[in-house]
């Protein structure tokens, strides 16, 4: 029997991407898994710290009464306000665990962020590139995803994000440090946005919420990641333990929310009850307690900083143009001029040519942008450095 | 500012239970809580099967490499493998891991369900009473829930079902052992119903998918649960071990689809991209592993029969008229007939009674069906046996 139409459409367009895959796992196959360098996926290679492993087993063998049985649907409360003293430090403000939401990580804290806030029709503005998911979210929940372009340099547009604003505008969604162009937008660029976010509320007397998607606030380079909460009443940050401790597949991270929103209870019960309704329940019980165990612990971000310096000495040699990633582990690249003319904007052309020198990438136009593409490098760094003579031979081709 | 209408008003209507719940606490701490007879939550108190513990600290020595990262979003293919194996074995068919979606617990799956099989304004229909989250699931994915009355006996009414059945029918969902009514349907009932529905398919052209939300299928008392997935074609199988191995809080279950059904392949895409985008993106990692690895384990099963036997004599003793219950872990009871002339469908009034006397339950009327309570016996026996006297004394003054 048939599925709903959305769905349907969705798997034919998302086919792309799964050929993408399809065709890594048979190149694999087909010249040796270390002959490909596969800087496609975003998939955390760190193994979690030790600190992880330690309080994993002190748990499982204590096997505490009750720890696998059902909580209040925010989590446990005793997480909660270890992870608000947390989200004090961080956020530059005073908040106790009646702010805090468990959410299973960051995809399931924004779905419900979005259920809780939006009626049919508002809108959610966000920067382009974004990551893609975003438009799924918020059509889950009969939101429309507004696009505002980035600045050259993929900083916040001030004045085209305020132009995109109007009495429907729910949100504006920001994700710094970003995926894919590893920027972290500073303190300013975050005092200009919420400038702009309480002049349209004071004339609208609608204050958009604005929520930071941040699982890669503790993956930056050689700059702080400024406060988010603390900048704008109305704020909401969404954060998850997928890239800080590489805990991806256990889905535990939180929603924190303003100490100074209008609404605030309501908001909160709201997330709460979303929580609920949407399926999550809770975010599993034995994740929020680890995790609140170890709000002191990191993957070692170094790793993740000499892979980026050695990639960008390969993309150097080879002559391809990209952003300086500030934070999280991606490469964001220009499409080279071609010598054989074809046309800059075609970032599906030339991740096609990369992958005949066995580089996998993603184009750009998955994140909104054409002309770019994404390489992620989470992966080990000497596979990084393996890749320079392919890249060189791809771009003499080009 | 402002959160979205539908959230505001299913907090404002949400208030009555969240209200008991802090009367409960709140009685507790007047009364002391060995006073209180608290039958109101269907939180399992029975600890997790010794098994599960040793495999617990088994994972958590090994902490294997990888074993937190993301997989493909369906789940680990060598969990699907083994749990189609236990699928084949319970529900009389034969599949392969690739009918396996794992889902963060049934209120994940359901919802991953509908989201997938559901356009705008298509119905589910389901059997009343029944469990009351059904509502928002529907309602998340812009579904309509379709309420058919049970016969008297709480046994699908087929006739009822019938007339219910229309062009925008997507499904027919069943819950068996059923909440809140601990009825366990027949292969006879279900053969009917298959039968319906394919009669309802030869006609329209489009046979509506059969949902089983089984989480208590391994709690029953001296019946079989019969297989549900060989009883009709495009049947889906939702299910967790929240009941089975008491691990609600950690948000574990799967979805099964039968290897008959029609447009198997977009349908079980669908399911794992909706797991993606409405924010799950996979179950928890350790847990699917865990699970897997447990399929001939569960709670000890005899100790809710023992509550049960237990619950029924104290009712019986008191005279108050309930559904025998043949599965899950709860009492349905009529109110009573009133000595002093109280209305008899006035469940809230005879729940506020039975406060009085210190006795939780719910209203029938949260599950559709008023005139009726509900009772949860997964708590102790002793408390059981011992409120044996407050259900005498509520009864006369009743």
């Amino acid at each position: 029997m048939p599925i709903a139409e959305q769905i349907k459409s969705a798997l034919a367009s998302s086919s792309m991407i799964r050929k993408m895959f399809e065709e890594g796992i048979q190149l694999r196959k087909q010249y040796g898994a270390d002959k490909v360098f596969d800087f496609s996926l975003g998939n955390p290679d760190i193994e979690p710290p030790p600190a992880f492993h330690d309080i994993f087993v002190k748990f499982a063998q204590e096997d505490e009464k009750g720890s696998h049985g059902y909580m209040p649907n925010a989590g446990f409360s005793d997480v909660r306000e270890l992870l608000a003293k947390k989200v004090c430090r961080e956020q530059n403000v005073s908040i106790d665990g009646s702010h805090i939401v468990m959410a299973a990580g960051a995809a399931g804290g924004l779905n419900t962020v979005i259920k809780t806030i939006c009626n049919p029709g508002d809108e959610i503005v966000v920067t382009r590139p974004y990551f893609m998911e975003y438009l799924a979210y918020c059509a889950n929940h009969g939101a429309k995803l507004v696009e505002v372009d980035a600045l050259e340099d993929f900083n916040l547009d001030i004045a085209a994000l305020g132009a995109a604003l109007n009495e429907k505008t729910a949100a504006v969604l920001i994700n710094s440090p970003n995926n894919p162009t590893g920027k972290v937008y500073s303190a300013s660029a975050l005092a200009s946005l919420a400038s702009l976010l309480t002049e349209h509320g004071k004339k609208t007397e609608r204050f958009p919420y604005l929520i930071s998607d941040e699982p890669y606030r503790e993956i930056a380079y050689n700059v702080d990641v400024p406060p988010f909460l603390s900048c704008y009443s109305e704020s909401i940050v969404v954060t998850s333990y997928s890239k800080s401790l590489s805990l991806p597949g256990e889905r535990i991270g939180f929603i924190a929310v303003s100490p100074d929103a209008s609404g605030k209870d309501d908001l909160l019960n709201g997330l709460i009850y979303a929580t609920r309704i949407l399926g999550f329940v809770n975010a599993p019980a034995l994740m929020q307690r680890i995790v609140a165990s170890l709000t002191d612990a990191r993957i070692d971000v170094s790793i993740y900083a000499k892979r980026r310096d050695a990639f960008m000495e390969v993309l150097n040699n080879a002559g391809i143009e990209y952003a300086t990633p500030q934070g999280a582990f991606y490469l964001f690249c220009k499409v080279p001029k071609s010598k054989t003319n074809r046309p800059e904007a075609d970032d599906k052309a030339f991740v096609d040519h990369l992958k005949k020198h066995l580089i996998l990438g993603v184009p750009g136009s998955g994140f909104g942008k054409s002309g770019w593409l994404r390489f992620a490098y989470c992966v080990d760094e000497k596979i990084i450095k393996m890749s320079a003579d392919a890249f060189k031979s791809a771009m003499e081709s080009w």
